[in-house]
């Protein structure tokens, strides 16, 4: 049976669908009492427990309401600061709040039991997951986009013999101009542009739509943190980029990029762990990718099977050299039974580049 | 003006057509008299410095009629080995001819100069270049060939990304069935098919039609002389079979080839010397080549500007990997401007391969 409290959350809960986010109610209870209620409206906007936290001071007109008070919310609060708004765990740590019962643990890979192991360490009692169903039957939709992966294409320019730059690492340009006014159009189509560290030190790219649309996030996956702040894509506040890092990279310098103005996100141990990433993603509401990776990154989301669809723009030049860079490095597979399968492979001219676009079994 | 025994050499040359071999006559004189005389009639035949020989002896029923002779011959005699009649060279020394006077050198640079320099060599008194041009009008069809490089294609075929092998070298199969078939035919169209040491000593491939058509010759350019007598295309008795190696090469092993029936060239001081073989090849009536090399070749044909045109299989699979064998290897070049500029690409479905096709700017 439902705590009639947390009953009530899940009311006010449904109030709202401030998709991409989860809908989320969450009622601040002291003396067996109800003191404070609130929902999360709508995107950028205040989650459900600050939005209880300020009506309980507003309800009582007593700053300190929430202190000693038991937390109802429909799902554990966050405790990533990577985000628009900041962590729900500080507010409630900070208020004094003694108890928090939630109903399901937060399916974001990134923060999945870190908000509940944050209050615990900081001695808030702490309940939950307690209605795990239900909070999912009130987030379907939710539910089932950061469950499914989002769509990824990966877009490659190449020599016609598979080259991406030559063995001094010359790369401009590989494709025609139509090719890339075509990639610049193709950019409006996607929620999120994704790139790797060495793109940015070598290019340092716009990524953007050159005025063809609405411009996308950008993605940077950079597992050691090699870019410094003066990297463009930082530096612009337009609140579009995120730096994803693994747990080794530097922490300092993580923050110094976060006060740039970049979100920073944490997923996997060593490296950066892509299919794990590709959830957070979804759970931020970015549901198309248009990975533009290097050597590197196309070799590792190629393995790491998230692509689904691969636009392969090959330019009419030969490049030749064992030590020019490959169009997919990484370590590569061993049997050619092994090799990566294209489906519903189809060619066509863009300018002077032929423009092959193919699905890859997933 | 033009020595009277000379003219009639040249009168003799007019009389046969044995393309693609030069038009040649000769005659033998002693003592202010013609006392033997002949020409090249086909190829395969004898050369005519030996119908010239075998004339005066049947006239003056002499078997060392030739001896302190003066040879008129209106190409320099031939010095190589590697053909289907014995170099005339040795049989001019052996049947102690005392002088010989040649119109012109050689056009063929795998043997220009090296007869003259022979005789010379054995104690033959030589004249000669001395009646250069009158000897190319005699066979301008023959000069014009051989002036002109044959007609070199290049056929690659690769995964979408480039690689022709994995990094462990599995290369069975890249294309599909319907691409290999038609490499098959194409084969027909070509008087040879060229391949590199590597391609023989992994794969022994058959280079044959599969019956789908005349088959050319194997070209196997081995500068260093790797593949042994062994190889199936080695082995194969059918006259076919031609190994191109370098000055660098092991002699002897040469000589164990030839054993076997394969013809050898040696072009290039350490490594083949792909421009001259083309004019070499030329000149033995090859005018169209078919070049199905690996990593290397395919990189020093290209690198040496003899490909006229490209014929590229894209296999609908991504192998990736930095030690993957690249389609095209070798050294590469430095700067984007310095590629290797593909016309007129045209792009066809074959089987589920991609065929690209594309002419190259010489």
């Amino acid at each position: 049976m439902m705590d009639r409290f947390m009953k009530q959350a899940f009311r006010l809960a449904r109030k709202a669908n401030p998709y991409p986010n989860p809908r989320v109610g969450a009622v601040l209870v002291k003396g067996g009492e109800i003191i404070g209620a609130g929902f999360h409206k709508a995107p950028g906007k205040p989650h459900a427990e600050i939005e209880a936290i300020r009506d309980a001071k507003h309800r009582t007109k007593n700053p300190h309401a929430a202190r000693g008070a038991t937390l109802y919310v429909t799902l554990e609060p966050c405790s990533h600061t990577a985000k628009r708004t900041p962590p729900c765990t500080k507010a409630i740590i900070r208020e004094g709040i003694a108890e928090v019962a939630f109903a399901m643990k937060d399916p974001n890979p990134l923060v999945c039991g870190a908000g509940a192991k944050e209050l615990a360490g900081a001695g808030v009692r702490v309940r939950g997951p307690t209605d795990t169903e239900a909070a999912g039957a009130l987030n379907r939709r939710y539910m089932a986009a950061i469950t499914k992966r989002p769509l990824v294409a990966i877009k490659m320019a190449m020599s016609a013999d598979g080259k991406t730059a030559t063995r001094t690492g010359d790369s401009r340009w590989i494709s025609c101009p139509e090719s890339r006014a075509l990639v610049h159009r193709m950019r409006a189509e996607y929620d999120a542009v994704m790139v790797g560290a060495g793109t940015i030190e070598t290019d340092d790219p716009e990524l953007t739509t050159h005025g063809k649309g609405r411009d996308p996030c950008r993605i940077i996956i950079d597992g050691r943190l090699r870019i410094g702040t003066g990297a463009g894509a930082v530096r612009n506040r337009d609140g579009k980029t995120i730096v994803v890092i693994s747990e080794n990279a530097d922490r300092a310098k993580a923050l110094a990029i976060q006060r740039c103005g970049a979100r920073v996100l944490v997923c996997g141990r060593d490296d950066v762990d892509l299919k794990k990433l590709m959830v957070a993603l979804s759970a931020l509401g970015i549901r198309k990718i248009l990975i533009e990776g290097g050597s590197g990154l196309n070799a590792k989301a190629l393995e790491a099977g998230i692509v689904d669809r691969l636009f392969l723009f090959i330019a009419p030049k030969i490049i030749g050299g064992r030590g020019a860079k490959p169009v997919v490095g990484g370590i590569g597979i061993e049997s050619m039974k092994d090799a990566i399968m294209l489906d519903g492979m189809t060619v066509r001219r863009v300018g002077r580049d032929v423009l092959l676009e193919a699905r890859l079994s997933r």
